[in-house]
């Protein structure tokens, strides 16, 4: 078996997706966590090294492979969770692509909250650009799980696209993004909890550091 | 052989990788243009049968897959220019992954030119938006050609990856994007030059509609 070095900051963010992709196929793998309070300066040294100067990074056997979907989509495949045909495979691709898509507002709302900005300044954003954004997402999300026989995004099994969708909701939801008051909204909730009551994904799910992000 | 239609505007655009690859295989489609000047408001009666509100589309038999990057590695799968091992596929991925990174920058700049924003915004954009993100981008594809032995992104041959960089390159030589006394910019340049002078790909080049973007 292949050795599985898979580094990222301690957060569940970009490489949680992955994370799971190794406790679903009960593969061992070397989850390195550079500490956010990062007071020795771990990731400035690392950084040059990095293919793209960014993480996660997952390095198999010596080759370092950069970008979150790519590393995803490399272990789904080996693991089992790409798709069954080149069509659900084309699907789970798209479906996450759609939401890097989104995640373009989620990110200028999550920056903007971390960077301190003046609260009207993080509202204008909320309201303009982050709930338009979200709100033409959840509909296709819902409107793909309203076709869907299983309850999965892609077929009739778990894929990563799975895992990457859920885990940005569970976001959302401590990001309060989420409304009580909504239909659609609760329907993805609910999405989330299935996906997130898989087994072999639970007992991680329960003891994992469950960071904001 | 499978009925392949793939549906996009009249531009090179989001669409034009899968094209080539279409032209690359000698494998017939369909290569339905909605016109820019869509005076018979043929993108709103089908914007809801779309998949995700967008385009481009790629029909398989019927089957719609959307998101171009899907689109693009799906048929990329098909023909052999994905990459001839699973680490050359996460590599092709990821570079495809860090250009769509970029291309939030690229897209913030054309459509304020396209919206024919003020001088001064469009100006503000390019220097505080756009450069800084393209000069990165530009540095982590010269690393990456550098170290290739084949002249190619990826493995010792072209692969989807250098479709989708040098399609935009194409387009940012367009908008003046690329400077001529800039050796990191003439690499590139040279590079696009390499990847259009691939058999079966110059005659398509040469005839097709040679859009902006």
């Amino acid at each position: 078996m292949p050795q599985y070095k898979l580094t990222y900051f301690d957060l569940r963010g970009w490489a949680e997706p992955a994370r799971q992709l190794f406790h679903l196929s009960h593969t061992p793998y070397d989850d390195i966590r550079i500490p956010m309070a990062d007071t020795e300066g771990k990731w400035e040294k690392m950084r040059d090294k990095t293919p793209f100067g960014q993480l996660p990074v997952l390095n198999v056997d010596g080759f370092d492979i950069p970008q979150s979907a790519a590393i995803c989509r490399y272990l789904a495949k080996k693991f089992g969770y790409a798709g069954k045909t080149p069509e659900e495979e084309a699907w789970a691709d798209a479906v996450v692509d759609q939401f890097k898509d989104f995640s373009v507002a989620f990110k200028t709302l999550l920056f903007a909250t971390r960077a301190g900005k003046p609260e009207e300044e993080i509202l204008k954003i909320r309201y303009e650009i982050f709930n338009p954004a979200r709100d033409v997402y959840f509909i296709l999300l819902n409107r793909i799980l309203k076709k869907s026989k299983s309850g999965y995004l892609v077929g009739d099994g778990l894929t990563w696209a799975d895992l990457v969708i859920a885990d940005n909701l569970h976001s959302l939801e401590k990001l309060r993004a989420i409304d009580d008051d909504d239909e659609g909204h609760q329907n993805l909730k609910k999405y989330k909890e299935k996906i997130y009551g898989t087994p072999d994904l639970e007992d991680h799910i329960a003891t994992r550091m469950d960071t904001e992000v």
